[in-house]
């Protein structure tokens, strides 16, 4: 068995930035020692979630819309009276989508539908360095 | 170390159709040669999604209207435009729920609770084939 | 590779009880034989469910207000007819928020953010003994 892990490092632009990370997850698992596991994606941190989606500009904007709907920004955070940064609403829509995602490949090839991409969702307010661990285990 | 996958195949109705896979997993880890592991679940595809749920009657009716409210079909979506297939509902409610569940098993037995099962979310707005994938790893 | 597999048990208080699992998980990780890997934790039930928060008492308060808005305890739960518990909003908020949650690990380390806790979420309407497995998986 062989665990490889990666720290995948960028920016990201806070507001529901929407970024494919299925590239690089592809990219990372190709390049392995392993040819049939899972890749598990987890966030470190505590602003952004991950899931997948088709990529499509006009499918992002009704994701975006329904995160407005369902957590809305302007309403009251009491965690907004605690550091003063205004996110509060950020924190909750992170905790809701959820920090991990776990795609099982076979013969190096991610087991993604052909419309479904990996994605990272920055809900913070204000651009952000950000951090994703991939750890890839298999055989 | 052991990993196994299966590709589980069939057809679902859409509109909230809920399927019961925990038999299926189930019998698939008792088969495998694996004692003690985790079964992964991805959903191949991008309107469908897995959770656990209790399966009875009127409790996955109450699940269904709680997506009518907080994710409705019938209003506005930018993706309705792109394909024409009036299922931009069923993508987000999809991204939300979310495409993967990693449930570790012990002597060949899943440890869900007395009164959870495992199933398969059909979001689409009519009835599809669908594919999910079960990877089986551990020793 | 290794497979260390760990119940643990406590009582949760219901009404989005949000309880901190993160020092006895890391402390779960350190001890085990395995260097890096997956934490992998799986709520055995279907009126809980497991996500990351920032730990942070005003957070909590606006994560537990963002279920009474959007999956509301008073509103007709036809599954309140099936056994009479009154918890139907406590299964729906489980199903949505998931019961599973991947943790990548580095030289016996979560690969947590600064401000990242792991949070057991209890939905049920009563104070009840609460099971989650552990298994700590790699090399």
């Amino acid at each position: 068995m062989t665990v490889v892990t990666k720290e995948i490092t960028f920016k990201s632009k806070g507001n529901c930035d929407v970024i494919d990370m299925t590239p690089q997850v592809g990219k990372a698992v190709e390049e392995s020692a392993v040819n049939n596991g899972i890749a598990t994606l987890f966030i470190a941190g505590s602003t952004a979630g991950i899931t997948t989606i088709e990529y499509e500009p006009n499918l992002l904007s009704d994701f975006r819309s329904m995160w407005d709907r369902v957590i809305p920004q302007n309403i009251p955070y009491e965690h907004n009276k605690t550091w003063g940064e205004g996110n509060g609403h950020s924190h909750v829509r992170a905790s809701l989508l959820g920090a991990s995602l776990a795609i099982p490949f076979v013969n190096k090839r991610l087991t993604l539908g052909t419309w479904q991409q990996i994605v990272f969702v920055d809900f913070d307010n204000r651009p952000r360095s950000r951090k994703v661990i991939l750890q890839i285990m298999g055989e």
